[in-house]
């Protein structure tokens, strides 16, 4: 089981992602990204990142945005594995 | 632009479409599918619908299921367009 982080952790690890917010046991961002098919394609993309992690964000497709919110459900909270992955999302998305 | 239905009338129209929910402004359905390929392949057909019927839901795919959420902005609230979709949807999912 993945150990959920404490507050100062995730603080810190917060700074080296300015895209991500955190929200109680999750962290979102939302990428613009214009009309649908764009947001779609970039979800695509993200689902081979999560199946590669074995680790599965919710992904909301918007005309005109895609917001990604993170969380480990085992750990009841935020772990390594949402920043790992974060990370890589903000690497596919910039 | 697109004329917002009553209450009476988005009441008749949820009766044919039972697996939808009114949720304030938009009509929400719920699709579980098992694992993140199957909401995520199912939110690429659904956005194949939105374009051609250039009408475009909220999708959140998340591990296990699939969330649609329809809504005509422009209208400020529910429309034809909405239910419209939701029967191609379902057409779709079922």
């Amino acid at each position: 089981m993945t150990k959920a982080l404490d507050d100062t952790t995730i603080a810190a690890a917060l700074i080296k992602r300015p895209e991500w917010r955190r929200d109680g046991d999750a962290i979102t961002r939302t990428v613009k990204l214009k009309g649908f098919a764009r947001p779609l394609l970039l979800a695509n993309a993200i689902g081979h990142l999560a199946e590669e992690a074995d680790h599965h964000p919710d992904l909301t497709v918007s005309y005109g945005s895609l917001t990604i919110r993170l969380s480990t459900h085992d750990a009841g909270g935020l772990s390594e594995r949402d920043f790992a992955l974060a990370g890589r999302i903000d690497d596919l998305a910039d």
